[in-house]
């Protein structure tokens, strides 16, 4: 018996089509659906999960993919990949009785209910219950999925498939190491002014300009679209079809466009995974930290970078005379690189944003390890913003309640934002290698061949290699905080003079 | 074994639920879809429609709805009407093997297919053979599906369950020998003015003044919301989420207006069935003929109406003070009722508009009677345009291959639209009976009780009564044409002067 290959990915392209109709209902939710609409549509998208759910743990189905596991040896690395990363999945999902998964569940709608009303009410002690059977029931997922070296990595896996703790503890090492000492540099420098990136932005004007950031970056409006909605984000149904969202505040010219630029990076990914390999492994993103490098590289990298502002300075004018008329592109590229420590992390600028992460790392860490009393857990949380951001967090709704992740029970997702921020800073050392005369395109606004790299060396893969290898395999190397560090030190050297 | 009605309505809420994803996705498809996204979302809606009939067709499925139909009369009437109805559709389904329903989706994706090509090249010619194989494969689903006295009504069944050839035939007569000669009286009177109501009006301002129509009439924005399409519609995902969509002509004050109107009737109707009942029989409408008369209720009886104008005329002058400024409301209630005779079916007046229908009825049943040549149809076609309107058919352009119905193999759809218009004339005189006042409220603006007439007579009980019982239960008497021939004799009594 050695298997039906077209019958693994029928089955596989049927819970795609499925999964993608979720999508659809969940960015329809985000962005048209009237107010009365949600009851039915919780229950239109819950029975479409259970329909995919069934599709996938169907006797048939597992069968067939153990059948093809033995003889994977003899595949191509495209397909023996595929059938690796499903089988993996599948046990992964074996790992759970249908009693865990309710307990599961009702904890985690629990948590985010109690989460709501804390936050409310800026009460962390409204949360800590509710918290504490959250930690609870994923140290219990740990035990079920079973680990090497650290319960985390059972967590961690679900996010950044294959991602280590040692290797983890490492780069966040280095980020306290190297980059507390650097902040306090910049902090004690001269200033820089951005009070006119805080004037009042017309929300139609912001609208027009986002459009033609994205046709800038080489985003396909043909086989996508942008629309508002109040938190951004990127969904797909199909490569050739991958949709951004926005949100614009007319009192802030930063939100909308970095916004725009990041979800736009995102779907750069989308719109360059192969279409042939759809609902395939093969055809869908590698991983949590390799997305975020592409949402990071045309964020920071790319969009915020003097060149690029060299380029789109004329534009930025054309749209806002008034505010922007007298700001020359120099001016204007310090402005949008101020480096300032605050309490929100997604408010965060590119340099203190990482120990934002390091402190939710240290803490999830902690909470599996037992290291932590989750009945005061905001005063640890205050006492490592003091420690790492020398600041004073004033309440915990502006704290520990800021972010959505545990209350949905995501622990594990947090290092993901900063692994994305360290492989762009990689890949796009690499691909000024590359590409000897990239920075000289940029400066002419020709991102094109930029594109172009990241489709060959990393779209067209989709999960064909596992992040670190693939990695590896475009700058010679594993994950390396040092690039972050020295494009920190070149691009932060200029503007603060340290 | 007396069957799990729990089990029953469980499975026929799965199946809703995919249907309303599918709904979703051909929604986002006709408003929001990037061009490239095409390909996949076929074929995610083709996966999705799979499934629903899979678990409609699933045998335990089967088993349980047999035995919840032997002990039917023991239920209430609801109950009963819901075994009834999903037994018969059950039924209906079993009647074609696999091999019958692929040879009939290819001819029918034929038809479509060559539909374009004859229409691009204005050439019936082309249309012929693929329309030939269309009546054939009709032809045998009437004889598989059976029928008691003619074949069409086993066609007719699937649109209006229950409509009966013979009532059709009555009906239509009376539109032949009734209305032919009303028609050429006004043909022969003095005509009116329309001329306003093609100037130029804004696209913006004629959107706002569609979506305060629809606050007016009573739709529920909070249940729905509108958009554009190039093809106007409505759609639903639950009676909390009715979408319509619409289409502006700038040129054209009248095809925005009485589309948004007409979409409007059809979104109460949806927003008016009852939610408890989702999923079932008793929370769909009851038939294509109903769901008319509520989309024609509101375009013509109401939004054709001079008490509705004489209420509304404000409105439209503040929107489009240039244009209608010195329009008063009764010269505004004559042209917007201006009847000529036309070529083309979805731009005719309410009356010359049977005469279209009458044709196609004659058509339609000719062709599964094998009274028809269907190499020269085009001239049987405009033969009866001739005849019934006096007009000449230039070519088949605007004749035979203006309408997509065939070309899909939708023979016994089009009957629906008349239905509609009568059912809406016997509905409204009963309404006028009810309310004592409904013409002084519309005078005023207020259709408030109206709408609560329509929910409490029809909206409420969703299929749980037949069309004809229905009509019975509210009006005392089975459809009656000389309803809608007298109000039109009133309506154009007035306008014309006959």
């Amino acid at each position: 018996m050695k298997g039906d290959f077209n019958a693994y990915v029928a089955t596989m392209r049927k819970i795609a089509d499925i999964s993608h109709a979720i999508s659809l209902l969940s960015w329809d939710k985000e962005v048209n659906m009237p107010p009365n609409g949600a009851a039915f549509r919780t229950q239109q998208v819950a029975t479409l999960s259970g329909m995919a759910h069934e599709t996938f743990t169907a006797p048939a189905f597992k069968e067939n993919l153990d059948a093809l596991y033995e003889v994977r040896e003899d595949m191509d690395i495209k397909s023996r990949r595929n059938i690796e990363i499903t089988k993996k999945k599948w046990d992964r999902a074996a790992c759970f009785t249908t009693e865990f998964v309710m307990k599961k569940s009702k904890i985690t709608s629990e948590g985010y209910h109690a989460w709501l009303k804390a936050r409310e009410a800026n009460d962390y002690g409204l949360f800590k219950e509710a918290l504490r059977k959250l930690v609870d029931i994923k140290k219990e997922e740990c035990e079920l999925v079973g680990y090497t070296d650290h319960p985390y990595e059972a967590l961690l896996d679900e996010y950044e498939p294959g991602a280590k703790v040692a290797d983890l503890d490492t780069l966040f090492s280095d980020v306290r190491n190297q980059m507390v000492a650097f902040c306090r540099k910049i902090a004690d420098s001269q200033q820089v002014d951005d009070s006119f990136l805080v004037k009042h932005f017309d929300k139609d004007k912001q609208w027009d300009f986002g459009l033609d950031i994205l046709k800038v970056m080489g985003y396909d409006f043909d086989s996508g679209r942008q629309d508002i909605s109040p938190h951004p984000f990127t969904t797909n149904f199909a490569p050739t079809d991958v949709r951004v969202t926005t949100r614009i505040d007319e009192q802030n010219f930063g939100s909308m466009t970095w916004s725009c630029i990041h979800e736009g990076g995102h779907a750069l990914y989308e719109q360059g995974l192969p279409s042939s390999e759809y609902g395939l492994p093969s055809g869908n993103a590698v991983s949590l930290g390799i997305h975020e490098s592409q949402s990071r590289l045309w964020e920071n990298n790319v969009g915020r970078s003097l060149p690029f502002w060299n380029a789109h300075m004329g534009l930025a004018k054309e749209y806002f005379p008034e505010q922007l008329g007298d700001v020359d592109s120099n001016a204007f590229f310090k402005a949008i690189n101020k480096v300032v420590p605050s309490l929100i992390r997604v408010e965060s600028d590119e340099l203190y944003y990482h120990f934002h992460i390091l402190i939710r790392y240290e803490i999830e860490k902690g909470l599996l390890e037992g290291n932590y009393d989750i009945d005061h857990l905001n005063e640890v949380w205050n006492a490592k913003y003091k420690e790492y951001l020398g600041i004073d967090v004033p309440n915990d709704k502006e704290g520990i309640l800021q972010d959505i992740h545990w209350a949905y029970g995501s622990i594990g997702y947090f290092p993901t934002y900063s692994l994305g921020s360290f492989y762009a800073a990689q890949f796009f050392a690499q691909a000024k290698k590359d590409i000897p005369d990239l920075l000289s395109k940029m400066e002419k606004g020709d991102t094109t061949e930029l594109l172009a790299w990241l489709r060959e060396n990393i779209h067209q893969y989709g999960s064909t290699y596992p992040a670190e290898e693939l990695c590896k395999r475009i700058t010679g190397e594993g994950l390396n905080f040092k690039y972050f560090m020295e494009y920190a030190q070149e691009k932060y050297g200029k503007i603060y003079a340290v």
